[in-house]
């Protein structure tokens, strides 16, 4: 009943397959068959040569051949009988046609899409990652990634997958490995001086998901108020907004967040007190103290995102709010996105007892638990020192990147700019003076390849003083060089004939 | 004025340091000297021997001494002087105490909490992952990972490292890697015929995090119904309970969820059609020509969970919901938690190109993005042909066990169980006869290490049909046998005098 189709036949397929050795010889040769049976040059019912003679004629493995058959066979597209060789299905798979519903964006938004969805704020809809191409200088938020010591890393993911594989599959607990909430409790106690033990971390993916997370458990939609610093990091807000929060936005200064400015019925405060992100000034001890006033006194919760703690640079650091908190008041964010890198996606909460179990149930609903591999392999380059070392090693670099970049700003750009000394980070702002236009400054930089962000593009009132953020994280030392000649040639020639007001103290308007 | 310590001194600290060659090593030392300075053995401003010595007289490597005093420098308890030696610091770090909140279920919730988390359903509260310990037997909803290539694994997550290493750091798109959303599109295309694109694929942390993001991006809090199965899986209604959406249980019978019985206003459903979770039958093709009606008449969405299609045996599968929409009313769930391994946490949603944009900002928003090198061993994982390979052997083997499962079930327990045959999965729902106590019976076989469930229990309204839930995944064929008839063990010795009303058609009471 069955035709079969020879080995010459097989050969006029006019197969055109890579170098020998690659992983692509077998997609090739998978896609190139699928065609074939699709358009019908094999037909249904066709029995195949076997994979022997196929891998003899095409001068490809064995193994190669049987991949594509497999494939084809798992597809539908064959199918074997035993001791029988294989076939060409009769029945294939077909493929409906899409219906055409394409998403423009001046479009009518779909009215089955919630509330929330059909207006969102403008820069949730804008992808994040690409505003950045990774071969830009100055990009803001990224660390450098050059120096880390893959290898261990490679090593350790290994060691986890052999641990893994002689246990039986399961989910694991929400809040994070044992090992792994262990570990980051060690870190940030001695690190951070922040106060807590392996039951108060809750494993996270990233700061952006603990912001989501912690939105999730503390916002009632339509009710409840945040407040969040101006200029600030904008993905915070969005994750609030998300979720039905109203927004504050409450000015910064250079002692950090205006307490007083904070409104009455706010019950969540978000805040970067170590390095204010944007500006990047530390909150005084003073403001630290009314602050967490304000949350005991008013029954609010205060969100302490310390994204780039690790890397401060010569001075002793102000205790984290959660280390002053005596009201349970304190959430205190961190990530691994800048001490390892940010393909990793782990962060954590040190989170009151108080919202532990809630915090845990949310992650479980939320996608259960962080994946398991790179959770195990994370705790072990922490608790075997790998991540302090490496820590060092780049507060070393960066601490040389900052200073370089002092330098360059103060030497060249003294008469426009006016950098804001920080003690740490990744990233430096310099306060502009008028009458530059710094959205400008920012928008021809980008042109040229310089990730430069205008201060006032920070600023969900746009109110602030302008200015510039410049990231140096993942820029080298030559490349800061490079682009402070470059971004220089956007500035005027002469400094203006008179200073306009500067410093940090008058940072808003 | 600094006072050093020598060798012997270093060594009456009566450190015990496990045997040579493990990593433990060190991490036992950095323990043991952060102790003996915390409670003053060693003093502040003390000079501390070398590496090399010390390294010598304990007998363990200079790196591991090295490793220790990494630590220790990083933490804040040592500091070193460039060429003068390692010391201890004079300012120690200290741990404040903690607040005690302890978190007692019983108390009176925090008003800190949103409305919704303050009295959440207790499902939501409790560790999911604890309820099955991994050595139970008819664990439900958990693959056999004894055979999964781990090595093939291993070897593509170091080749994705490899490449990592090469590029500059960044955060990458939030609805997935181009490569991996391909192989995806590639996968669902042939082998459940759901006919999109990689452009329709969103990447997602499992199938609870689809749930999640689905929830966020069509709910409007306290408007949107939304109709679950009953019975049904428990962790997507806490999803969409958890952002604020009315729920509406409706019942199940032989045919599948019962369109009339879904509410007018209902705007979201969510249903296991392949194989109805736990019943396991599959949604007939007259129903689903209904369902797909009243989405598109009501302007509501379908949101269909696919999550163990691969694993059906022998018979052709219906189309895909997804596959006969003619509306772009259907979002297609699926997950590889179980073709791979539940660690993993990946999942992804096929997507109407009218919510494409709006569910990948609702991720990026959510946690920006899945970790990087997972994505890519994915995508090679897939597009080599190894996912196809596995799940061939796996569904074999499941195959297997099912049909163990059943025979033991008519064979023996033919008075009181009636087997509902599915034509796929890794579990077997089996409706029970009257008067026997089908909860009280789960509740014993747990206490004998068996994760078997009532079927009660899994329906949010506790009218269906009485029955028994069990998972044969995760269990050996000797597990399933001696598994079995330690159950029947938990029956009467004879069966009921006359049947009670049976079948699935008469699921729902």
């Amino acid at each position: 009943m069955m035709e079969s189709i020879g080995k010459q036949a097989m050969l006029e397929l006019a197969i055109t397959l890579p170098p020998r050795g690659s992983g692509a010889v077998m997609r090739v040769l998978h896609r190139e068959l699928r065609s074939a049976i699709l358009d019908g040059r094999l037909k249904p019912g066709l029995r195949l040569p076997s994979t022997r003679i196929l891998a003899d004629s095409w001068g490809v493995s064995r193994n190669t051949v049987m991949g594509a058959y497999d494939l084809l066979l798992s597809e539908g597209y064959l199918f074997a009988r035993h001791g029988a060789g294989t076939y060409v299905a009769e029945a294939l798979p077909i493929r409906a046609d899409r219906v055409a519903v394409p998403d423009e964006p001046n479009k009518e938004p779909d009215r089955r899409l919630s509330e929330f969805w059909q207006s969102p704020p403008r820069y949730l809809l804008k992808p994040w990652a690409s505003t950045a191409p990774s071969n830009m200088l100055f990009r803001l938020g990224v660390p450098d990634t050059a120096s880390f010591p893959y290898h261990i890393w490679r090593r350790l993911l290994a060691r986890s997958l052999r641990s893994l594989a002689k246990q039986p599959a399961a989910y694991v607990e929400a809040e994070g490995r044992p090992a792994l909430r262990e570990a980051i409790a060690n870190h940030v106690s001695f690190a951070r001086a922040v106060a807590c033990n392996s039951d108060d971390v809750v494993v996270t993916a990233g700061t952006q998901q603990a912001f989501d997370l912690l939105a999730k458990i503390l916002v009632t939609p339509g009710k409840t108020t945040v407040a969040i610093e101006d200029p600030g990091y904008a993905p915070v807000r969005g994750a609030f907004l998300a979720v039905g929060a109203k927004i504050a936005p409450v000015p910064v200064d250079a002692d950090g967040v205006i307490v007083d400015r904070i409104p009455a019925d706010t019950k969540i405060i978000c805040v970067t007190p170590s390095h204010q992100f944007p500006v990047g000034v530390a909150m005084s001890m003073r403001r630290r103290a009314e602050l967490l006033e304000f949350a005991r006194a008013n029954d609010a919760v205060i969100i302490e995102d310390d994204y780039d703690g690790e890397f401060r640079f010569g001075t002793t650091p102000r205790d984290a709010l959660q280390t002053l908190d005596r009201a349970g008041s304190v959430f205190y964010v961190g990530t691994f996105s800048k001490s390892l890198f940010p393909g990793i996606r782990l962060g954590f909460v040190v989170c009151p007892p108080w919202a532990k179990r809630t915090l845990c149930a949310a992650k479980q609903v939320t996608d259960w638990h962080q994946p398991v591999l790179e959770q195990d392999a994370l705790a072990a380059f922490i608790s075997e020192g790998h991540m302090a070392r490496h820590v060092r090693k780049m507060r070393k670099l960066y601490a040389e990147r900052r200073e370089l970049m002092m330098t360059g700003l103060q030497t060249h750009f003294g008469a426009w700019l006016d950098p804001v000394p920080a003690a740490g980070g990744m990233h430096l702002t310099a306060f502009g003076r008028e009458p530059l236009d710094f959205d400008a400054i920012a928008r021809s930089a980008r042109q040229r390849n310089m990730d430069v962000r205008s201060l006032r593009a920070l600023s969900a009132s746009g109110e602030c003083q302008p200015g510039l953020v410049l990231g140096y994280g993942a820029t080298s030392p030559d490349g800061i060089t490079e682009g402070l000649l470059q971004l220089r040639r956007l500035f005027p020639a002469t400094g203006p004939t008179k200073y306009a007001r500067g410093g940090a103290r008058s940072l808003v308007a």
